[in-house]
């Protein structure tokens, strides 16, 4: 791991690292926030996935997330959001397909399915470095944006017993369904639409090993809503199969990190009781 | 006014605005934060100077202050750094002089004398506009960081009774005296440095007409903390003239909004509790 900058925040440290990825075949950035208690005792971890676009950078200059944090005494680990060392055809032409969009799954459709494994990235690989490299336990939550929330909840939904707790702002809840999970589904995996069912959260609830307590909020005002979005499919699909769901709908909000960085400090929270911090 | 955007924050509203100055003889674009508190009364106003290279959003976006001004009841006026209408020969080509590096100061020296005015834009014409089209008081604070931290000192200091309270983060505490403030006020103001001094903290302390308290944070890894800010000339002039100053040199901090999000909060309550909000 090669550190790439080091900033005091909120009285803990910002770190950036530049690493070797087996999952995906390249070198990878990610960042953490270790909180001051992490000089004397390891302390959980939060994995925040976030949205199109996004560098692990977004998270930590605008949510406004680590004076709780600091508070809590919780690390926030930041990946990236796709492998970012190869240039295929078109990778680097759409904000909703390729880089910056690797939609948290492992590709099966060449030339993707080379390098674009960012499942196993988030769940496996990144976790086991930074449980090697940090002062942090296993004891892992997980929560993101927009794509990332897609991601928070597939993980979560398909790993039983790997994280605490869950949490999604905005999320992509149902890609199956949406004109962005279709564009990234059909590059990614293919055009069997049954084998996208197993990267969806709408479908993955109703078979769902594991009934963990899903916290997401979600502005009325987010451009997104409608056609991307579908609250009301992920609470459809919650109520079916009797899996816990918190979903705030909050009114005026958009789809930008003010609409986060105004409710960061409930799901860390959320996050720091499931953890064993409150 | 003509209405840029409007985004739900933190229970209150961030607006950015353009419209045309009289003071730098072209269109300008702040922002402004209003929270919820404004929308039954009229509320005071933390006007916030930005650095080198700033615009107006990078405080909105990075310093995570808008939780507490939510909290307190306290609105925030974010100006832009400097005209942008012109395109004076070589007035893009450096970080430090020209665009988004006005210096709130108003020049002397042609061409910048036509509309580098900085100065009469954040004093006067910005505030009598606030004031005119929103539900504030004419209660006014004052800080900035960095360049903006030196024009929230000499804003202070040059106007008293103007504003209730005054802070700073890594001001420019004495620019006759550093290669940033030797460059921008050579250009602005030419060459005689006895005009200078009517525009450097440290020289007007010596003189000033009210002894508002300085409340000042500054990083002690700063990168730029030798060289351009010298904190120890500001305490000294503070000293000299009996001008209370709590200067806080904070291990381990450097320049950046991270800093500022750290210790923004004990700065907006600084400003609070002059501003008989608390």
């Amino acid at each position: 791991m090669e550190l790439l900058s080091s900033t005091k925040v909120s009285g803990g440290w910002l770190k950036r690292y530049r690493h070797e990825s087996l999952s995906v075949k390249g070198d990878m950035v990610f960042a953490i926030f270790l909180p001051a208690q992490a000089e004397n005792a390891n302390v959980p971890v939060l994995y925040w996935l976030s949205g199109l676009t996004c560098t692990d950078e977004n998270f930590s200059q605008k949510a406004g997330a680590f004076k709780k944090a600091a508070e809590l005494g919780l690390a926030i680990v930041m990946p990236d959001t796709s492998p970012r060392g190869t240039d295929y055809p078109g990778e680097h032409d759409s904000y909703d397909f390729g880089s910056a969009a690797g939609f948290y799954l492992n590709a099966t459709v060449a030339p993707y399915s080379n390098t674009y494994h960012m499942y196993d990235y988030v769940v496996q690989e990144l976790p086991h470095l930074v449980e090697e490299h940090f002062p942090v336990t296993d004891k892992r939550s997980i929560s993101g944006h927009s794509m990332g929330g897609h991601g928070a909840l597939i993980c979560s939904l398909k790993n039983p017993g790997r994280y605490q707790s869950v949490s999604a702002f905005a999320p992509i809840t149902n890609p199956t369904q949406c004109p962005w999970g279709e564009k990234a589904f059909t590059g990614y995996l293919g055009d069997d639409r049954e084998t996208w069912k197993a990267w969806d959260s709408c479908e993955l609830i109703a078979t769902a090993q594991e009934r963990l307590p899903l916290l997401v909020d979600q502005g009325e005002a987010d451009n997104f809503l409608e056609e991307q979005l579908k609250p009301e499919a992920l609470e459809a699909a919650c109520e079916k199969a009797g899996h816990p769901l918190t979903l705030r709908r909050q009114p005026g909000y958009d789809h930008s990190y003010f609409f986060i960085s105004t409710f960061i400090d409930d799901h860390l929270e959320h996050h720091a009781k499931a953890l064993g911090l409150i």
